[in-house]
């Protein structure tokens, strides 16, 4: 029997199918989605969580002018698939192939591209006013989970659109879960109207029903409770009303039926409504089910067992949280803060062994860096876990709550450099530039995995404002002398060599030491030197360096736009440098996703690429 | 008599006045604060309205060891008052002199920096939390504005306190307004809260039976609603409550009895508690009451009449809010996005003209971004007017949902550069490099006035991200002719010369015309450029200055760090360069409040400074 998911391709089909046939596509794109994901990794747990809320919005409204915005946009794998890209799932995240995220530019179904969370709702906004000013007539509907409401934006969104009265439709994503489990004040309301008796007892009725019969009539029952001045059809919910958008839930999000028939009566309404729809995150794959967490971005994977296929190597993340526990251990000052990333940042075991001294803050970089602040002028020495690209929303506050103040706030910066597989949205090659920039600010380096001990513990004892930048993952070489003394703003000679010295920063020591090897044969013998601090710099070894006449060449896993190379160059320039100079780091655009060493071995930041620029300049 | 003004300095001496001595005291410090103001200038609306709260804060709480943050800060002039610095008033805002803003510098009383609005609930969090870690008992309360509530880091830290249950004490300065009159969902429900009869009922007696006895009773009576388990004691609010944050209110932010009473009971609460409490801005001086946002940030102005006391002349913002009337006749794609800044961005008349096609979100600068960013995916071209200094607060937005996606938002960033008086958190000193470093981003800059109409029309034609920045106030040379044409990425020779040439970024092109006077009369006959874009370059001009041998003088208003000036020595040296090169900006550190004459002085970037540099150079 031909599968109905061979069949259908567009929007269009979709929209022709049955209510009972779209239940088949669902298992039928379930069985897909874990087949394929198992092959090439990806967003698991939340894509199954969505397959028949993706099925209810397709069948319900008209993709041809209807824009649907995927909040954080991880969990549009079926709206890809329904979307005329099924055929490039064996591509997935790959260098070239479909992105994990939506893309303007894959489709024209993909109405905005998403990757951080948090910003669907200001996005539909802004197309719902755009269509009303055009005098046009089409539905926006932006799709967000309970986890991303935990983000400021969400409420400046709803804010507005609660006092300006624009027709958009929200779907509350329901599952309980940011990456990790959801935290916050809202999360518990959402918890109370969930396990409300009323909204269970609805469930079970309907889901006993629907086993037994056409559904049609209660369905019907039930939404005739929503009349023009909808208020809580099931459970009170003030909250949302309160801001002046309509409220209609919870309804369960596994629900076809019901949500078709949700959706119909919803176009009907005037203003903003939100719709609170109950999703399981991993639905229909148990192992997923049972630890969502773990198969939320999850690599090629054994479909039996579920275990991650890979190298797992000593990383990053690890050392991190290890080192934190150590520290906290000899030092009662010490607290971690995480903004929903407890296990991302590596600080699960620390979260164990010292509950009351960390903070999961939500999907919330700004609120982190400022009660960071906040403890540290009380005298504790509080660290901020973040992913670089996600301190991106904190750039304020780093400025005025941390660095005017000179807070003494470490910034664990982790996936500093490229990522990979998340693409353009995740890699971190901004943080040194829009950190270099702050005044009072300190930024270091480690050359490898080795460093970050002595750093970290550097940092939290050093009274300053601190960043931290390691990359994901674990190191190339395994044999590099990791530095037994921090002396403030100076840098480390590696490898001696002569008349050209590279700086390196951080991981990037490690392909300098691989370019070497092929500058040698080339007759070029540099000297390595690893930026232990990006800033302040080494003014002492560079003046040592123009004094002997090298030429330089920097290297960073970072934009040369804003970046360290450039302040190098300008501290060159005050002492009198007048020898060859390169910055190697990230040209003026964004970053495509792909495996890590392929996207460095296109920007020519690989040991080859290192080496072949090398090799030219002293040419 | 001696006033009681005059008695009291230190929160002490506070704390022994009687309910009675308080109210005197009131009238004093308005009468102080409107003549000193009257002077200095200052922000004067917020700061009647807080008369009252202020000396209930210091009468219930104990400042040696509580902490007050306030939001925003510039409402922090009382609490200043009353800490030991009423003889620096008369230098408030002044280089050298008091800030308008809290600073720890000036007092152990000033228990944070603020500046940016929507700060202080994670920065009270932080102070509580670490006071539990510390096994402390001091109470945390943060003064935030129902303006202020409109950003949406402070919907973070409600969602954090109200889940970890934390105790802090919230008061809610609610008077109605941002700096102009607030917006939003949460605007119109507190707005219903105000106007219910119950509050209002209960308002008029309380004020009536103040006047006639002893009110100990009443507010006994009153308080008395007030239980372990607090609700709604006038009004329902379920908002906060759903939060899991304990609400009290609304209560009449003028009476020192019920604040002090409150004030008492709410020490008693486990867990975060927030009182409502109605103020009124400008409270006291008629003028200021009639048109708080007229003397919400004021200059020195004449106490009869209101009329400020300026050498008003045109300035940016107006030429800049003109211009996009006439592009808005001229083309429907053009609408305006502010966040709660219509007058201060020069939109006040766009706003009468346009209403539909202005959106006010409130205090909301990533939503406003992101907002834009969906406007333009559907057609639109939206212009989101911004001080340089707020823009921090979308950096992530700006890179995201406007440049990855190459969407066609102009960014019409005023306030760029030197701001003066209101300070370090206030300067744009950070723009340039912050936007230099994304990609697809173009960052231009006009010389003058003249520039700013032509730049505006190019920008929202483009149909790419486009950042215009231009500098409070107006110009200093009045007979700059205007660009008549923008070629993409082009510079404009603005004086002929040899031997050096100095490029300047936007109104430091009229500093270096004011430096080339004294340059003449030491020999030296510069070249001047205007950097019409900051990025990108104008690089077959640069290969031309190369070419010719000359030496290479940049000037802008923001950090040298990740700035123009950065940029220009990279391309230099892929060039071949080979002469001498400055760069002139801003060094790493933060600017203080002052004048804004008096602070480029200080950073020589006036006239004299830059010629002093260049001359340095020549030499």
């Amino acid at each position: 029997m031909i599968k109905l998911l061979d069949r259908v391709n567009c929007p269009d089909e979709v929209k022709k199918l049955s209510n009972e046939e779209l239940e088949t596509l669902s298992v039928e794109i379930r069985e897909f989605l874990i087949d394929s994901l198992s092959k090439t990794g990806g967003h698991l747990s939340s894509n199954l969580g969505v397959v028949e809320l993706t099925l209810s919005l397709f069948k319900s409204f008209d993709l041809e002018k209807d824009k649907i915005v995927w909040d954080v946009g991880h969990q549009s794998y079926i709206h890809k698939l329904l979307t005329g890209r099924k055929e490039m799932f064996n591509t997935l995240r790959q260098y070239g192939g479909l992105s994990g995220f939506p893309k303007r530019c894959e489709s024209k179904y993909d109405s905005f591209d998403t990757g951080h969370s948090t910003t669907s709702l200001s996005a539909a906004l802004g197309m719902a006013r755009a269509r009303d000013i055009k005098g046009e007539d089409n539905e926006v509907i932006a799709v967000i989970g309970d986890g991303a409401l935990t983000g400021g934006m969400a409420f400046e969104a709803l804010n507005d659109v609660g006092f300006n009265k624009t027709k958009m439709i929200i779907i509350l994503n329901d599952n309980q879960m940011s990456i990790s489990k959801n935290v916050g004040g809202l999360s518990s309301y959402f918890n109370k109207i969930r396990v409300d008796p009323k909204y269970n007892k609805l469930k079970s009725n309907i889901n006993t029903s629907l086993k037994l019969s056409n559904t049609g009539k209660r369905v019907a029952y039930y939404l005739s409770k929503i009349k023009d001045g909808i208020k809580q059809v099931v459970v009170p919910s003030m909250l949302f009303e309160d801001m002046g958008i309509k409220y209609i839930g919870p309804i369960d999000g596994h629900d076809i039926d019901m949500m078709n028939e949700v959706f119909k009566k919803v176009k009907q309404i005037e203003g903003p409504v939100i719709i609170h729809t109950i999703t399981q995150k991993g639905r229909g794959y148990e192992l997923a089910e049972k630890n969502p967490g773990k198969f939320h971005s999850v690599g090629a994977f054994d479909l039996e067992s579920g275990e991650v296929i890979s190298s797992a190597s000593e990383n990053y993340s690890k050392v991190f949280g290890d080192t934190m526990i150590e520290l906290a251990k000899e030092d009662n000052r010490i607290v971690a803060i995480t903004a929903a990333m407890p296990d991302g940042t590596g600080l699960k075991d620390f979260a164990k062994e010292f509950p009351n001294r960390i903070f999961d803050v939500g999907i919330a970089e700004q609120h982190a860096t400022t009660l960071a602040a906040g403890m540290a002028s009380q005298g504790l020495r509080p660290v901020f876990a973040v992913y670089s690209t996600f301190l991106q929303r904190a750039f304020d506050q780093v400025i005025h709550d941390v660095c005017i103040q000179e807070m003494p706030v470490t910034f664990a910066i982790d996936r500093a450099g490229i990522v990979g597989e998340d693409g353009e949205t995740h890699q971190g090659i901004f943080d040194i530039s829009y950190l270099n920039q702050i005044p009072k600010m300190n930024i270091l380096a480690p050359k490898s995995l080795g460093d970050l001990q002595i750093m970290l513990k550097w940092a939290v004892n050093s009274n300053m404002p601190v960043a931290i930048r390691y990359p994901r993952g674990g190191d190339i070489l395994k044999d590099i002398k990791p530095l037994t003394e921090i002396k403030y703003g100076k840098w480390e000679k590696i490898i001696n060599g002569e008349k050209i010295a590279i700086i390196a920063v951080g991981k990037m020591v490690q392909h300098a030491i691989l370019a070497k090897k092929n500058l040698e044969k080339n007759g070029i013998n540099p000297l390595i030197i690893s930026a232990t601090f990006v800033k302040p710099q080494d003014t002492e070894l560079l003046k040592e360096l123009v004094d002997n006449k090298y030429n330089i060449v920097t290297i960073e896993d970072n934009m040369i736009s804003g970046g360290f190379g450039n302040s190098v160059l300008m501290n060159l320039v005050e002492l009198g440098f007048e020898n060859k100079f390169k910055a190697l780091g990230f040209k003026d655009d964004f970053i495509t996703h792909g495996a890590v060493n392929i996207l460095y071995k296109e920007a020519k930041l690989d040991g080859d690429g290192i080496a072949e620029t090398i090799i030219e300049l002293q040419g």
